[in-house]
């Protein structure tokens, strides 16, 4: 049906939803005229950066003529920034795991409410590249933890679940086809490696901690490229898996 | 010597420091000029919040004579917010541990290359209550994570490193003193647990996710309540474990 699959038996039996870091709900709001016909969503850490993308996407699209310049939907939450541009959503997520989950699960619900059909979400966000030309766009074709395992771990309670981190390899193809129509940088196929933290955890040498040498991280940062890591960052497990469990078609 | 410990022997060869998520670097400012008299640092999730805490610091300080605002100084970075007032230093680090942590490697690297002395930060972010009045303030005696536990796991390179979470009690019972001057709302010392996910990890019905059952979600906070859990949130264990190691005086 191309709908966004919700998982949770207990949100047929509210009367309310408040998706309470996006500053939406479903009384306050009538998000299937505001989103209904929402098909691509792209997200990315900073919302300086997912207003440009907005912006970029306006004269894309040929929006931009009458020169309005896009508004915050959720200007009265200060955690993220949203804007929409035609069929595109564009959305910030803050850093890391914890943040973009939090994001996730209120956009996938806004998505459910509003009956959106074959949304596909892409992950936009810069992150370090490792062995690739600076500047370098890696599609991502399996997001995996910081021991190069393909998985997510989630805590449920305080059970630990474990969730595949597989993306839609289709939508991995078609963006690389896209890629040759902009010549201007690199772009190629690889693992993204996802990670809880940026010094101690991507081996940064000039963190306030650092308990490893120089070699230490370059032995660590060689084992993860001979596993096809191409690029580190720190959404994009958590991203996949959500994802994948709900029926998006998702790339990073 | 009240000086903050920096624990990284890579640090002092290099020849400059760029705390890149702040937009400040020791060649671009002259920190010890700009930071060298803080003596307090109120750390919370949101930029809005930690600006309003700011201006009521400037009330309580008798600073806001001239009427001037607050000034973001990391206006030039959208990842976080800083305000100073006085020796008071106000900073939002975002949703998360992820997210807490890089600001806090940046921060402590700040205080250490200003120079600051006896610096005491202080957590004051929203948390979830459990089994106490709604609008309590929760002091922090211990941070433990979603099995109850007082440690922190710390991914370093592909090693997990674990590490004490205890925050200082002097200063426990020290804000709790103060507390009795404010009788508007209850303030209490309790455990603080702190968990890497909003919706599945504590144990939230209205997530896009759900897998469990309201009977086996009230028996996990039974069981956080028994163990001395009185608020929930998402950055504690980080928090302490960072500012313990570094030799800040710290509570939440």
């Amino acid at each position: 049906t191309g709908l966004v699959h919700i998982k949770n038996p207990h949100l047929d039996l509210m009367e309310e939803d408040v998706l309470y870091h996006l500053d939406l709900g479903t009384k306050t709001h009538n998000l299937p005229a505001m989103f209904g016909d929402i098909k691509f969503v792209c997200v990315g850490g900073s919302p300086k950066r997912m207003r440009a993308f907005a912006q970029f996407m306006q004269k894309e699209l040929g929006l931009a003529g009458d020169g309005e310049e896009p508004v915050d939907i959720c200007a009265g939450s200060d955690r993220y920034a949203m804007y929409r541009v035609g069929p595109v959503l564009s959305i910030s997520h803050g850093m890391g795991i914890p943040s973009i989950s939090i994001m996730l699960h209120e956009l996938i619900k806004l998505l459910h409410h509003a009956r959106c059909r074959d949304v596909t979400i892409i992950r936009i966000g810069t992150s370090g590249g490792l062995g690739i030309e600076a500047g370098s766009v890696v599609i991502t074709d399996r997001a995996v933890d910081s021991s190069f395992r393909p998985r997510f771990e989630q805590v449920v309670l305080d059970d630990v679940v474990v969730r595949s981190t597989e993306l839609d390899q289709d939508l991995a193809q078609e963006l690389l086809a896209c890629s040759k129509e902009t010549p201007d940088f690199p772009t190629l196929i690889g693992h993204t490696m996802c990670t809880y933290d940026f010094y101690e955890g991507q081996g940064r040498l000039d963190g306030a901690l650092c308990s490893f040498s120089s070699e230490k991280k370059l032995e660590y940062l060689q084992r993860a490229h001979d596993a096809g890591v191409r690029n580190i960052e720190m959404e994009s497990t958590a991203f996949a898996a959500l994802c994948g469990l709900c029926g998006l078609r998702g790339e990073s």
